[in-house]
């Protein structure tokens, strides 16, 4: 197998997005994460842009141990030489350098020539290699740069000592054959000598994975991705996409250091951090990935489950008990969420209840757990907590107060909070009746409507000794909508 | 130009998405919508399945007149007899048929074998050809199927009456060069009279788009979309994706029907009426897609607003009021915002302006309006309504009751009102005081967080007078931050 570096841009290029700024300490949070799953390098900021870039480069050097740590300049002295001081913890460090190489950029941004040029980045380049020994260098818009200046550059930088050189779509323009033939262009005409070829592409026309594969293909030893293809504008290639079409493309040879089981978690982490929700239908991390429910695709599961899987779950470390039980979900699946549900089963007891359930999956778009406890025999036991009252008051100016009132078998519990908003008090309410321990991992509510009353979905997960449970409701009001779903979520482990 | 003719079947595979499932009404209005895009064909069901599914097709044939209707069957008598009878109404109808032909599919779901499977889709073919004039075939896990023996089958089917062959790479696991590969393979090996062939792509691992883009350019004349790629796990070809790839290398030589200034209010309905936010970095119809904010990109465009601008936001109608101010935003957007805000200038008057606003939006990520009226001399004059006093009470067995205080230039305003949940509660009183005509035409909630008490975004477009008012803000309290964002958007409009 051929190794494929990971290049991890997300506190760089991800966090350059409006609303995703980070501070140091969750920037280091997010580090480690890259760290444990394997990720080769960590863009950790551009230094000359801020103090607080330049900081969160000094401490992220310090915390992280495998992956080297790079830092974005331009192709300027002062730039460079702050990288450097940035990175002086670093067990491993690059200098990102360079500057554009497209006729548009040589004209518009530097009214300058060609030749010019590449004594800029030639001189960059040797400059920053004074400092360390590993120096990456980009050719901005190389996708809309012609081939033949291309490799002079490329050839030039990689004189001058680069060790990777940065082959950017930076508009998002390139086709996959054309992006393709760039590197295969400049893999024929250059002397690489020990260097290697990157990529680094844009999802403007939702190319990026394509783009990134075709240069792979064609030669380019490293990829540079985001986690959740998060950036600027459409934004960057998707780590857990570029990782993932190798993986179940083995047979074209390729092998990254991921430890993909990570990818799911890291995801989230980031999501979570970035306030930027994952769209349910994004590849690989999305929350439908692995549900899907037609009658067709059904018919095709039921004589062999893996007539329609490519990836398994489990390979990018997502939990088969949060994902919604189909007739795609196999006997792993519906064994775990019986347990979840108190029953437990034998082998062959599993296999006349799995049959039963494809048969049910094949006429119900969606099976519920009263369905699968129907399936065993057993009658369902209505949920042990219900809501008898909910009443929150919320608003500007005054205090949030919560009051609840819950039937637990039967018997009538009432309590009251105050929090940090509506949703936090009535939470807070339930905690205090319950008793017992819970940490919510992810509360997710999306709602887009025309005007004000329509419903909002809440999904949550929910933890408990370990365990991650789901819940779910809509309702017009989010508020309710929020406690009902961590009610359903504490229902799954409630005896 | 070559023509490529847009398939759209957000209402057949993107409506199999859990949690999106379309009244008959809802599914008229999106079709309508599609039509007046400008889609060739509309897939409109699956009419075995369901009645519902039936009858959406009845209603839509009925509601609609250019686009070819097109309803889905499997190869079986009885399925294409009911597609027959759904669209008896429509003006120009197509029967959408077809079988597994990868050995997984032959030998796991039909127990066949490949012989067998080529005369029981010439058969359901012919079948369809009876009642309609337009056939088009699915050659089922395409994307799986070695390609000597696809091209027989659309040999077979070709023969048989097939107008389109459509080749569907059903698990999204093909690369670009592999699918079209394929597709040239079959163009160069069949005798496809006068039919042609169809792509059929799914996101899987990130490359619906591209192979859709690899299949037109080997040979296909005809794409099967959807509308924000909706569909099972993570997705179908996005229509807009691939359409303005098309446009921006015009170059290739392709051209669609598509009016691309209806795409971003097509997205924003299917988006709203499935209940399917689209996410923030979203290819071309993302609320990012066309806001960027980094240094050297800034830098970039001081010099020339083209260097990174590959898509015109205009040509996909989104409204440049709408979008956040950045280095990116050329003379005309800020035109628009300054006369939003009242200030009338001349052409000259304008580029002084435009000139101070690059150079501000150079060294500051996020343009704000005071900074804009600050740039034009003119002190900014605090929002005129505040926010006083909200006091909202919300939950479950009781009514949502909303108590609010404003204060427009100086005066007190109190009101209160029911509603339909907290948030419409406190909106109805909000509208009672300033009594203006407002539509919310968009109303976007995102929180994803850990624990219960972090912070909510909301996202809002407020109609008045035909014209959209864009309002923005994020607090603990998702209730406040909806009336928050409600204000904000009114106060661009209030006098």
């Amino acid at each position: 197998m051929e190794r494929v570096y990971v290049f991890d841009t997300t506190l760089r290029d991800g966090e350059q997005v409006p609303g995703c700024q980070l501070n140091t300490i969750e920037k280091i949070q997010i580090a480690k994460e890259l760290e444990l799953l394997g990720v080769d390098v960590i863009e950790a900021g551009f230094p000359i842009s801020s103090p607080g870039d330049f900081n969160s480069i000094v401490e992220i050097s310090k915390a992280v141990t495998w992956p080297t740590i790079c830092a974005l300049t331009r192709a300027v002295e002062k730039d460079i030489e702050v990288a450097a001081e940035s990175l002086k913890y670093a067990k491993r460090k690059r200098i990102h350098t360079g500057i554009g190489t497209s006729d548009s950029h040589i004209k518009h941004k530097f009214n300058s020539n060609r030749e010019e040029i590449i004594e800029r980045a030639v001189k960059a380049v040797k400059y920053a290699r004074r400092f360390v020994d590993d120096v990456e260098f980009y050719a901005e818009d190389a996708g809309r740069t012609d081939n033949e200046y291309l490799a002079r550059v490329v050839q030039a930088v990689v004189n001058a000592g680069a060790t990777v050189v940065n082959i950017p779509d930076t508009t998002g323009y390139c086709f996959p054959h054309q992006y393709g033939a760039k590197i295969k262009y400049l893999i024929d005409n250059v002397d690489m000598k020990n260097s290697i070829l990157s990529t680094h592409c844009h999802q403007d026309l939702g190319m990026a994975t394509a783009n990134t594969i075709a240069g792979v293909i064609n030669g380019a030893r490293q990829v540079e991705v985001t986690i959740n293809g998060i950036g600027e504008r459409a934004g960057n290639t998707s780590l857990e996409e570029v990782v993932m079409a190798l993986k179940s493309h083995k047979d074209l040879g390729y092998d990254t250091n991921i430890n993909t089981q990570k990818i799911y978690s890291t995801s989230r982490l980031v999501s979570t951090m970035m306030n930027m929700p994952v769209q349910p239908n994004k590849a690989i991390v999305g929350r439908n990935a692995f549900a899907h429910s037609s009658g067709i695709h059904q018919d095709g599961v039921l004589k062999n489950v893996e007539t329609y899987e490519i990836i398994d779950p489990k390979d990018v470390g997502v939990d088969e008990n949060s994902i919604v039980l189909t007739a795609r979900s196999g006997r792993a699946a519906l064994k775990s969420r019986l347990n979840l549900l108190g029953v437990e089963v034998d082998e062959s007891e599993l296999e006349v209840i799995y049959e039963k359930f494809l048969a049910l999956a094949d006429t119900k778009k969606d099976i519920k757990d009263e369905d699968i406890l129907q399936l065993v025999g057993k009658e369902y036991v209505k949920r042990r907590i219900k809501i008898d009252y909910l009443q929150v008051t919320c608003g500007i100016g005054l205090r949030n107060v919560a009051s609840i009132g819950l039937d637990i078998a039967g018997e009538h519990f009432e309590a009251s909070a105050t929090g940090n908003g509506p949703v936090d008090a009535a939470i807070t309410a339930v905690k205090k009746i319950i008793s017992r321990e819970t940490t919510i991992q992810e509360f997710l509510i999306q709602a887009i409507n025309r005007g004000s009353d329509d419903v909002g979905k809440v999904h949550m997960q929910v933890e408990h000794k370990g365990m991650l449970y789901y819940g779910f409701s809509a309702n017009t009001d989010i508020v309710s909508a929020s406690v009902e779903a961590f009610i359903d979520a504490v229902n799954k482990f409630v005896e």
